[in-house]
């Protein structure tokens, strides 16, 4: 007698013969759980019996409900058989995006945010070079938990390249690995929260984000003005730290003066305070040798934060601390809980491009094709605000004109901008600009993006860049206390 | 008239010719003043008679003294001319590492403490291929900041390999790759608390760390009883959460039964609470096929966690998260806050690995190796308690004896060992044991761990091996509430 393929009036909808007969049964039976097709109670039909009508050895059954049911999908009840268990049935929905794409999950032909460098140039075949000569040297210890603070490897050539490129007086033992910029500073203010700091102050334009992230760690914040001298933290208030862009400001681009660099280290003393020195993007100076680090002036005072995001790409999420003794092991204590340390490969992978000289000839590379960028962004949209470094410059709007329709009209030309008013701590007011990332698109992409921006400050009545007499100055109209 | 070469009484120990000589005078400089010997206020001489000294052109000593002033080393007056600035001399000590040093700055001959793979099997060729094919794919775009989940192909491979791999049911829009379990855990406890929630409950065997991460969140602990049938829920107070090992109990090495299965899903709806699953080794079953995750039976009340360390290696960093829709934002923007995303190429090269097959071709290959040391083991000491799955089993020593007393005399011995006691709660009293992690050793090493292995539980008095009708069973006596 031939009989139906299943007696409890459920299709199985898979292949039963081969090996995996008993994986196949299991798959199908969870799935038409999970589905509700077969709901909580049901009762199965005897291993036996279901054997016998789907053609399988009895002992394929059995094995499968036993697996059913040390997963939880069925009960077996002493006397009364095989049941489906009780259970949630269905696998959820595929769920949207959030409504307001974030700025990773939209596209654009042309982008001159800032924030990144130019990810076409990042050297591929450099760093999988570097990768295979670093893993093949690497002990098997170095693959598991090691030292929160990092690679040995990383921290030494990074200390003999910081003290060398940018007047950093550290050893490695006071370095820290970190993934990002980000997680550097939010270890630091959990550690300086955990240490009973209260307070720390932030320039009155920087990424909201930070701002985010002192919050995050139960800190008061303080906001330190900014003019064309740079930070003025005589009029800071009390605080415990002080978030400070010496060498480049972000992202209003000026340049903290040498007054200032000594007030900055006289309000820490006076106030028993300590410096955090974010060092985005002090490998990029076109005008004149880069500025050493404020670190270097009082090591004890000021914690210096460097990044490969600028340099290398974002993607990487390497970046790191050079801490004063006391902050060497709460910050190791919250690096540990963060998440142990950072990965190990990419870690070992920098740690040769620093010592073979590869990064250097990145860096250079990468400094020479910015400094023309930068020049061309000049000629393109006549005289920019902020010194010639780093990544992005400032170009102002017309007194009185939107920073959102110039983005806004810059998206319907295909072109990503970012206006000045998002960085603006909330108490500021001031002129409306774009924070122009010159480095963001790759070469190919660069003159229609100029393009572009010079047709949309056009749009919005600024003089041309035809008029280099009437171009715009920095002027202190954009900073604020 | 030949002059000495510096007129202000300080040697500069450097070479001035050369083209950098503006560079290494600011560099003598720079160290003189940093290291003490010279002092704040002290006055320079004037840029035409110290270029005269040391022979240089008057413009080279001009552009030092800028730097310097720049930077903040030196200060300019009008008028009174160019002295060492205030600062504070010196760079830091060289600190020691903390006294007791921390697991992995200890080494010794042997190791058989748990929570690692055999770092010797890593599949680095395998890796390295991977990660040229993944690099020399991946669009430019994918180096920047990008989705906080992680890589989209990345989620992809995993969302498929855990459906059929695991059980586990979902889609790769709530999948969150994190920087190792740790990260994990801690996004989920403050995305938790964020929520409203307040208490969450842990094993009250398990990772000292994980109980801290729960405490840094500003959540409360309640601990649940374990017993030789894993985690009791039954018994658990109000919590909005609890994690367990359901695979595998962390380090007990029970498997969560049907019941309990059951159990814990009905409190989970009865609480409307979220059970965490850790599904840290559930890929490492010898004795029957693994069973599929809890997260199949009830996606929206169980967050599914997986890892890299165990299949690969710790210091790859690689977790992820399975989540129920509710909870998708509230991590991602946790993830965001602490470091944007994880590093990318180790996800591109993962992606790669799952699409390929060769993660499970290594899985497998790893299965049989772990498979085969757990026999040995069990060989060398007698049956052990917990199932014959993962990284890791029990050992039990004799009552009455003392854990700390066989891991020092195991470390005379060169041989690294771990009590269990260091993963009690603090309420739980237990017999004594020893957490045996048997896939730590590299090959070559293994059989001289198990000798002084056994040579230790020998000196203690354990039954030897040889006397199978008497070995210890996994018995209630282990547990506790």
């Amino acid at each position: 007698v031939e009989k139906p393929r299943s007696t409890f009036g459920m299709d199985l909808h898979v292949d039963l013969r081969g090996p995996l007969r008993a994986r196949a049964l299991e798959a199908a039976l969870r799935d038409a759980i999970a589905s509700g097709r077969l709901t909580a109670g049901t009762r199965l039909p005897s291993s036996r019996s279901l054997a016998a009508d789907l053609g399988l050895a009895r002992n394929t059954v059995v094995d499968a409900y036993d697996q059913l049911v040390a997963e939880g999908w069925l009960s077996a009840r002493h006397g009364s058989g095989t049941a489906v268990a009780d259970h949630r049935p269905g696998a959820p929905p595929v769920r949207d995006l959030p409504a307001v794409a974030p700025r990773w999950a939209r596209s654009y032909a042309f982008d001159l945010r800032p924030g990144g460098p130019d990810l076409s140039s990042f050297p591929r075949s450099a760093w999988l070079s570097a990768s295979r000569r670093a893993l093949s040297r690497a002990p098997d210890a170095a693959l598991g938990y090691g030292d929160p603070r990092g690679s040995p490897e990383l921290r030494a050539a990074l200390a003999e390249y910081l003290g060398r490129a940018r007047g950093v007086r550290t050893d490695p033992s006071r370095l820290v690995v970190c993934s990002g910029f980000t997680q550097a500073f939010g270890l630091l203010c959990r550690a300086l929260h955990g240490s009973g700091a209260r307070t720390v102050a932030v320039e009155c334009y920087g990424l909201p984000e930070l701002r985010q992230i002192v919050a995050g760690s139960g800190l008061r914040q303080a906001t330190v003005p900014v003019d064309d001298q740079g930070a003025d933290l005589r009029a800071a208030r009390r605080a415990d730290a002080a978030l400070l862009t010496p060498a480049h400001q972000f992202p209003l681009g000026t340049v903290l003066s040498p007054t200032r660099r000594h007030d900055a280290l006289d309000w820490a003393r006076r106030h028993d305070a300590l410096i955090v020195e974010d060092d985005y993007d002090g490998e990029f100076r076109y005008d004149r040798e880069p500025l050493g680090a404020l670190q270097g002036l009082d090591p004890d005072r000021v914690v210096y934060a460097g990044t490969a995001s600028k340099t290398f790409a974002p993607g990487l999420r390497l970046a790191w601390l050079v801490l004063p003794d006391r902050l060497v092991e709460p910050v190791m204590e919250e690096k540990t809980l963060a998440d142990r340390q950072t990965g190990i490969l990419d870690q070992l992978t920098l740690a040769e491009l620093l010592a073979s000289g590869g990064y250097d000839r990145h860096v250079r590379r990468q400094r020479s094709a910015y400094r023309r960028r930068r020049d061309r962004l000049v000629r393109a949209v006549g005289e920019v605000e902020g010194i010639s470094a780093g990544l992005h410059a400032l170009v102002p709007l017309p007194d009185g004109s939107s920073e959102d329709r110039a983005v806004a009209v810059a998206a319907t030309r295909g072109l990503a901008l970012e206006g000045l008013d998002g960085y603006r701590a909330r108490s500021v007011e001031g002129r409306p600009a774009l924070v122009v990332g010159y480095a963001t698109p790759p070469d190919h992409a660069y003159r229609g993006a100029l393009e572009i921006l010079a047709e949309v400050l056009d749009h919005l009545g600024c003089e041309p860049a035809t008029a280099p007499s009437m171009t715009r100055r920095a002027g202190s109209s954009l900073t604020a206390s």
